[in-house]
């Protein structure tokens, strides 16, 4: 931002821009307002990384709009999260590459991997794969080679352990599971890379749709564990790919 | 009961027993009532175990008073839980063997162990022992053989794995941890036991004094594992004894 | 595990197997990995019981998958708890005995009860009924001999105190009750066995689904009591066949 | 109300009271300022009980101040409840009856019981005591026949049920219990009569200082229970009081 | 118990019984055990009350076997709450007079009011009279007559005070209120007789489906306050009765 | 209030109001009884707004009672909030102005703003739109100019940052957002008029149905913050008008 | 912040300032860093208010820098919130007027009124009364006249009854209450100006430190009604200073 | 670990290990252990990092043993957090560097940075510093270059804003807010590096010590945002030096 704004300074002094313009150029939004939404169109530039839509909640018609207004703007890659079955069906759009499990719309294709390692995404059950795929596609629309392990709860710690090649050689870690989220402290005990914990809201009973699991994490013994939101598998990838693509 | 009630009932027949004393004698209680403890003197032989009094929130008076009604009946063997330090020192009863951490109070001295097998009491770390020296000296004055696998938290899993021996020919398992509670877990996946799982209140911020841990173990996703109040250490070394010394 | 590592070292030793070889067996998988499951083949074998499916949250074609990779494998007693009706209907297998009210299916067959006694199911209420005859089916398909005593919650204590002779001569007695969850207390100061309760998530309003009847149990003043989550009659059942089966 | 206010009119009407007195009198408080306190001068006819001063949080000035205003206005009988023994010690007068237990002060001396029947004050353990002896001493303050009954609590039934007759026979049954509450339900279905079920804060771990004895008495499944606030056995005996004194 | 106890004492004695049949007595259910339900055929004798089935989560054909056994022994008057209106349909039996809104059902008629006085029952808002009605029809089936103040929240403080003479005139009070649940403090400090509240799931947000109006009442600084289950109309309407039927 | 009593008793004493009809004046309600509801016909006067009634949980037939009832006393304008499709539906009343997504509806028009300055409704994301349109809607229906400035949450600060200008110049800011809720602190910091803040649902996982935002707000660090009910958009816009409206 | 930016803008392009330091200036912190805090220097211009020191948590060596600092910037008047006895006597300076109760340091002295109208500060009980006085001396430094109505909690509804002049005629009331805090709803049902709710945590068992308090207060059934955080006296006095002093 | 296996074996191939000894190895600790702990002697090697010592919970003696079991081992640099100042006292070593308020101390002083770019530390306010110090000291001992932005809480966003450039070239930013944590959702929409956010138990009332941060945290709309334990400074400075780490 200080760059711009030194140069808008410069363009001032210089007499080419007029105090008036100025001021309106440092107000003037740099997204597309639609009325329902702003549209962020310098967000990939500020942080690198495409452009993300949460679909949950969004009409049909109000995700059309944000797609078009990327796309305006030179978008080629948009990830539309949390895309319930009958949206993606309203949408009626070709380009969109659906995954219903994940509820996981891509539109312009995977890229190829560019990140320094793999990321490992482990769930500990059946149940848990949903979030894992969420966690899993995100991170290869990103730009990551990912490895998944599923189905390796602590409960038969041999399934786990049998990857152990898989968990010392990853850049990082997404440890996903519910009921008691013990995942993430057994792999962060194992591993030497960072592990980002996503409980998941796979239960019954005392498991509180995910607060037992999202407590346990918060509460790891192993060093290197952070935490999202329950459910989160998104934004454990983006996290993920962010330290995967690491370069200062 | 039913034993007692026939006999009273034949005695009524008989006419050696009156119907006014028998009705007296059926509302007698097989307890002794010191006004601010009703002593229990039949729960040995309804339960099978040497009587225990729960030190915390009792003045020394009442307890010395528990134990007088309870010696004085013939109880032989009498544990004090939960007995805070001054109350042991006021208490000044030399016959007591006191541990602080557990505050733990045994008259009567420590049994052979009789039970069928071995109870393993495993923790997580240092902060859990006062916990698990309160079911381990519970465990072995109820008359059990007990091995101590001290901070064997998930997080450093080789600690626990190299363990394997005692897990594999334990009767009964205690696993006792704080935080993230993943012990339970990890241990119920291992063994082929049943397992009680006591939560600690060990930890800080989102542990909520145990909370944390307690659902971690309610939810467990390993078969076998029942669970306990928080730093119950005494209420799981006393159904790990039942297990142990189980005839039928 | 112990053995197995010291045989395949003597293997080694004598050259039977190579240094390869070894550290791939040591690593291969004891379970088959279907993808979205990896069925865990040795699990009877290493913790003695028929394998048991967890129905929710997986679809018909994978409980099909993970059957079909058991019976391979020579398990032939399957249990599928939380089977609900319509999953049951598309499984379509006429081998599948099914109970919908526990959404409790079997595969294989009752076995002959071999435990050492009988195991006690009791309830509190008419509501309470699934839960217990999940947890009364899973105990039967186990090899137990059950008692079921239900509808005897405490506020009509002489529904409970008719069968005493059933609470005096059980070997494990699982109590069953959501709102107030008071019967596990009052069990537990009957019976001089081991007692595991299930809180249920029948009631209302502050009942919390089930969350006033988990604290009661876990608060229980009745020592010998031991709990599990909310509504897992089937946990419950496999604990209690544990004890009934203990032999050392 | 109204009969003041009818009479008030006719006063005006009839020119005995100008408007402007009216309206005065009308606004004018049946209670006197103390700056910190309004002291309540009207509330014993209003509702036809001795007053109370509520001690907690009250310096002993203030307490003197409302014990003087009060008795300036022919207030013969003052409980003074959660009054801490340093503060009794403050107030250093020789008239109040102080019992330190149930942090209750009296002045005026207890009256004869002029009530319909008894209350039976029951609770479950000796830790209970003070709540039960604030509830029995506020109660035979109140003008009541106070039948106590103390570590009856629901593991050991027998101690309970040798005292059929008194619950049999009371005309209201405060039940008073920590941990997990049972004992209101228990007595609640053995009682013809109103239960008002006290949640005392004894406890630890999962108690959540009283919350799982408060949840399961309001969870309770027997009929007439009702439930006052956790430790408050001065808020069960006034309603305790009130039935007991119940002409319409 | 103990009237027949002792007579059936005597008759052992006197030969007329058999110690067996003494025993098998003792023992034997004074309830009808239906397999999903025991039928308690004691209970009006034993409270005084009509029967009660509490409809929820029972079948119609449960429902009808249990008013079948109840009128077999002779009860003429049966309550079924909580009914929902699919199973009033179900049951179709017209002999059921059916409350639609209150989900209550009734066999047998309205009786005469016989109580000492009159119950108020008072609502905060229009979306608490399905509780207010469930209160104010199972006090009309036990027995008394029933005053109806509703939509008199506190928020419009005039609507209250308008009827400080049925207040003021009444044996019992029922406040029911959701979102804040401030009425049952102002009514309290109003009224000279017991109020008994009852908090209603109604609100939004932070009103936690009645939890909010729970704690309200639970702390309400007024005396004679009691507190029942969120929206359980029955409760406080059975109390209520209790209370207003007072003999001792 | 005091007004009309003072003449009131006037009237009483010059003798052209009877003592009689005094009494029944002064109990006579300022609001129709309608059985289910009781409208006030004086809130307008009493404070100073146009009448509203709160659709949720309420029939259609009632909500036509209620509105006859208002027009009958001479209210022009009226607000129903949380007024549902359907029911908006079978109201099937052409001069009702309705909006979908707020579940808003009209009677009356919208008035010409006649405030102190204006009431910016500020909201975090797209799916805070219903929320925000209640607030806005509210606050234009009684009679304030409204800035809306939708999706600018706090994680793309410039698109909140560039409205510097309508922050600064508000008379009160109604701050709406899900999630964390970060949106109230921030423009509490930047604003110098009062901000009211609206928790919304919006959110998963530990969001807890706007529990999260709630708290984020009722922690604000900012000065100038008070909060009100989760999605309670009308109560923001109700204080902000009475505030925009001051005029002492 | 917009006039600055556009001066700045013109003194660059006027050549009276350099584009360097422009940038710089820009940066430049309206705080002065004092390492530990950054006093923030122009808050008293942006916010028309006088600066306020939130002394929790803070040394007296931090409290007296702060001090300084905003002395050598001019400022007259700072206000020192939640200062504790013991840090008041370290600071050790004679211009600070204390109040123990509240908490509350002021330096400067108290300024004449200049708001539009009152501020009602009305608390419940006795015990509210530290957190009043924190609202009162707060407005009144603020520049307001305050009216306090003490002890006027809703059990004794004619104390708050009797103050209806005050209530109709202020600018803004401070509903300050714990327990239940019904104080709020009833309050905001009489008067016709916003109404600031202040739960505090006066109160014991379920009243959750103010828990129960707060959740009344949200859930107003009274139009008008925001909230604070729990004790937060000053933020409510904050508020409703800004509300007083609107003028546009 | 897989390496160590594999050499093991060949080792027992070559004969150079007999069966026995490689069975012992294997089952050989990697650990000393002390009875109270289990000193963990590879995990440098095995996760690349110092080793750290909790002291919450730890006696001076035993935290004694524990540092000169890592220094017999060749451990040159410890780190003790969570070390209360009376402890440090009593370990009376002059060679621990001990910083009071972050209750941090370090053996072998701070080693030279060597990771790839800066760790911004950045907190809300002058009381979060403590937890923050935590972080910065954690960092630094890992061999990282910190930078501390200290009282930069969003209600003063400008203060924030003056660092734009610090934000911007950051690796990775700890974020550490109490009351609202709106700071690290503030700054994670300005950043393009991961942002780990540490909730601080700073707050009073409905903060919970720290919950709502941790919610707000957990909640954040910003991506690239994880989250720890409430206060755990260490977590979050040991997770951001391993991505500062990073080499693959």
């Amino acid at each position: 931002m200080n760059t711009e704004i030194r140069r808008l300074l410069e363009d001032v002094k210089e007499g080419s821009v007029s105090v008036e313009d100025a001021l309106l150029q440092l107000k003037k939004q740099p997204f597309e307002d639609l009325g329902y939404a702003r549209v962020d169109l310098h967000r990939r530039l500020r942080q690198g990384v495409a452009e993300v839509i949460y679909g949950a909640g969004k009409t049909a018609e109000q995700i059309r709009g944000i797609v078009a207004s990327m796309e305006k703007n030179g978008q080629k890659r948009i990830l539309i999260t949390r895309l319930p079955e009958e949206r993606y069906a309203e949408l009626d759009d070709a380009r969109i590459a659906y995954h219903k499990d994940a509820r996981f719309g891509l539109l312009g294709g995977m890229p190829e991997p560019d990140g320094l390692g793999s990321i490992v995404v482990a769930c500990g059950g059946t149940s848990d794969i949903p979030v894992a795929e969420e966690a899993a596609l995100t991170a290869e629309a990103l730009g990551n080679e990912v490895v998944r392990l599923y189905d390796v709860g602590v409960a038969g710690l041999h399934r786990l352990l049998s990857h152990m090649d898989e968990i010392m050689s990853a850049s990082v870690i997404i440890a996903i599971a519910g009921m008691e989220g013990a995942l993430a402290s057994v792999i962060g005990g194992l591993a030497d890379c960072p592990v980002i914990a996503v409980p998941t809201s796979v239960g019954y009973g005392a498991s509180f749709h995910g607060v037992s699991a999202l407590l346990s994490m918060l509460n790891s013994c192993a060093s290197g564990v952070t935490v999202v939101n329950i459910d989160n598998g998104f934004g454990a990838a983006y996290t993920a790919s962010m330290i995967n693509h690491k370069t200062r």
